[in-house]
């Protein structure tokens, strides 16, 4: 006997008859760094409404988008964790002919930011250009990355490079991914690159 | 395809086979009162666990016992709030001629401790039976009922009476359940009375 019934895509009524007061709690070292630094509990909001959306719809496997980089492994950890019975799959990143990564998001820039904003791909494509180079001075790419970026007037969050595996701070060896997070104007974009 | 498959009951290994790091995190207000109060964390990994079995397992109906009257409470709104399709049925207290409730802990007490612990359902009794004569200071009758169980030489977390539906502090009217944890000796024992 079901618990609660939804539709797809259920109404915020029918997902929150009540105020969600049972939450599940992904780890700090994952869900309070990149993302969930500048978007505290975020990813609380993210695991608990996922979880739940698992139990009305029961799915066998579900796509998650390549572009929420962190958002994917957070939730394929929730997965593993909680033993559910799901495979996640990832979607790949689809792009703009520049190589604009597609966003919902995209529909709030203006026309002269729209043509501005592949630059933040472009940021995670010279840094991966150097790692794949031999660069190893990560701080000081990292750096140069923020700083190019804040000169044609973006505010980043960050530009990092990280750890494929657990986006942790990368020893010499380990596969690469390279994140970023930047606003333009008053939309904030991310993107990510695998090394 | 099943994230992980489990023998039952599981193994530790099985069950937690790298440290679990994702937690369901019940609020505050019904998992940091009584038990939770006494056993900090307690309710964190009550759900936790009772989340992964349930996706383990996959069960229509999960029956927990009506003498964890909080954890049956906690996870009757963890099942509701996270919308999972399980019915959750009380298993009614089963208890010994004398009114002791029955428990795999009464395996640690001694033959005087056994002799004693029924005390502690007495105590509950007398509170529910001066509730039902119609007593409404309940401070008072939470007090004298510390005392009493003190004064037999039990170590009294809490004995108390509350709102049947929350398990918060009760108002005139409300369906009440008196609820008692303490230990004797080294064994801690809980039992509860709806009045």
């Amino acid at each position: 006997m079901p618990a609660a019934t939804c539709c797809l895509p259920p109404s915020e009524q029918e997902l929150y008859p009540e105020p969600q007061t049972f939450k599940v709690q992904p780890p700090a070292e994952l869900a309070d760094i990149l993302e969930g630094y500048f978007r505290p509990g975020f990813f609380v909001g993210v695991c608990t409404v996922v979880m739940k959306m698992f139990a009305c719809v029961q799915p066998r496997v579900a796509v998650f988008g390549q572009k929420d980089y962190q958002q994917q492994m957070i939730l394929r950890r929730m997965v593993q964790q909680f033993a559910l019975p799901i495979e996640i799959v990832a979607g790949e990143t689809t792009r703009a002919e520049n190589g604009l990564a597609l966003s919902s998001r995209n529909g709030y820039l203006s026309e002269s930011e729209r043509a501005e904003a592949v630059h933040l791909s472009l940021a995670l494509k010279a840094m991966a250009t150097a790692l794949k180079a031999g660069t190893t001075d990560i701080a000081a790419l990292e750096a140069q990355a923020m700083k190019s970026l804040t000169a044609r007037g973006w505010q980043p969050d960050y530009l990092v490079a990280r750890r494929r595996s657990d986006l942790q701070l990368p020893a010499p060896g380990d596969a690469l991914v390279v994140l970023g997070a930047a606003k333009i104007g008053a939309t904030r974009l991310i993107d990510n690159l695998e090394v």
